[in-house]
């Protein structure tokens, strides 16, 4: 038997996708708007324990459709699991849209437009008495998340009520590493051991806000990523009929093309070379 | 507002998409199983008034996972909108999996475990108080969905039953005329207009055998494809937040690689030029 998303039918769910921003909100310049929002990943029906903001959806949430789908999706899926969630979580992110530019990130976190829309999303899924009661905390993953949920905190007196019952964890983003090398010249072992450590230092704060689904395993990251670090993603996750491969952890969809203009204009999606099963051609 | 399909949450669509057969019924050597199955599109929600069987999903429905929504997808949505049919519609395919090789197809239609399968989805849809009491017609498009169709009819006398009170066009496939050439060595002039004579011919009959919702305009098509006889996929027939261009006239997902094993194992997904809405790069 397989497992499925099942998507957005009942409210405030349907509204939302009915209603999203589109170019008056996210300017085409910032963000890719042509490959349509991404709206979420997890569990909208009041099992969610733990609620996780990332930042945008790349190139593997544009086809697969939830976001937190590729390689950092993997790393924060190993890191709910540490926690001992397996599925009870919700993920959403700052933006519906892929962020053109990493600058251009910063320069919209509070626009209002795209403030009000995140809002009515974080509305639900921390306010909303039949698909939140069980979250206790939040895990916000880097500058931008930490940003966002603290602009909703700020915004109403419920809003702050009910933030102040939450354990936020503000970690680094799951690609920071990457980011942090090319962006500083650092050697991508050192930063990267860096973020392990910042994780490692959340887990137990973390460990203590949870309520897990089976035995957490809280020992702390080693310096670099293992495979036992990376966790592929559930099949309940996934709408229905998507390829087993859009949850593993081989990377199958690129930005390609042979300038700017092709490359934003353009996915690859590739069978990883383990999920081709057919005989060799 | 945008509109989006719902999805399988309700029976018996739920257990449908739970329940589907992989590997074990559909070879890989004759069928893209790693490309995951796409069940439909469409209705499920007893608004439809007919149903159209399909082939297999190709390249553009492996990335929207919805049927018929390339350009043999348009042209059936146009032949729907000379019956007045705007969106009360359902479609379904003889196979989940993407057909390898055009031969692959006609060995495996009357296969046991893939008759079963599609058998289920046939009964919802036509059978089904609650999702098949509309239905007044069906379109079968091509020499296998005729074949899968009278399969599922000789299968029992509740079937017969039903389908002898359905209107049954079996039209040439939407791609005919490319194949037929193709395989023929005709010029493609000539297959287009043996096409459209074949549509045109089963207008009438298919006119007095539905229900419109608009006024329908039945006027024979003529000797090659207009504009006006494609017609975009609606917004309600894609998974929610699905790019627009998904639904367009305009291809936007091509098998590309540069050997056969590659070619299988890749789809490029291309936003067409005319959606290229963000500034030169």
């Amino acid at each position: 038997m397989h497992r499925s998303c099942p998507g957005y039918v009942d409210e405030p769910f349907a509204s939302l996708v009915a209603d999203y921003p589109g170019v008056e909100a996210y300017s085409p310049a910032d963000f890719r708007v042509e490959w349509g929002p991404v709206f979420h990943r997890g569990r909208l029906d009041g099992s969610a324990r733990v609620l996780v903001i990332g930042q945008d959806p790349a190139a593997h949430e544009a086809i697969s459709r939830r976001i937190l789908v590729g390689e950092a999706g993997q790393r924060v899926q190993g890191l709910l699991a540490r926690l001992g969630l397996t599925h009870s979580y919700v993920m959403l992110n700052v933006y519906l849209y892929s962020v053109f530019g990493q600058a251009a990130g910063y320069r919209h976190v509070k626009d209002p437009e795209i403030v009000e829309y995140r809002h009515r999303w974080l509305d639900a899924v921390l306010l909303d008495p039949e698909v939140s009661p069980n979250v206790t905390a939040v895990i916000a993953l880097g500058t931008l998340a930490k940003r966002a949920f603290g602009v909703w905190e700020g915004s109403s007196p419920e809003r702050a009520a009910r933030a102040a019952t939450l354990h936020l964890a503000a970690v680094r983003h799951p690609t920071y590493a990457e980011g942090s090398a090319r962006a500083s010249g650092q050697p991508l072992e050192d930063t990267t051991a860096a973020q392990l450590a910042d994780w490692s230092g959340h887990l137990p704060a973390l460990g203590a806000a949870v309520v897990p689904e089976v035995t957490p395993n809280l020992r702390p990251y080693g310096e670099t990523w293992t495979e036992q670090d990376l966790v592929a993603i559930p099949e309940q996750d996934l709408p229905a009929g998507s390829p087993s491969w859009w949850r593993a952890v081989d990377s199958w969809a690129v930005r390609e093309g042979p300038d700017a203009q092709e490359k934003r204009a353009s996915i690859r999606v590739t069978v990883p070379k383990g999920a081709r099963s057919w005989p060799t051609l």
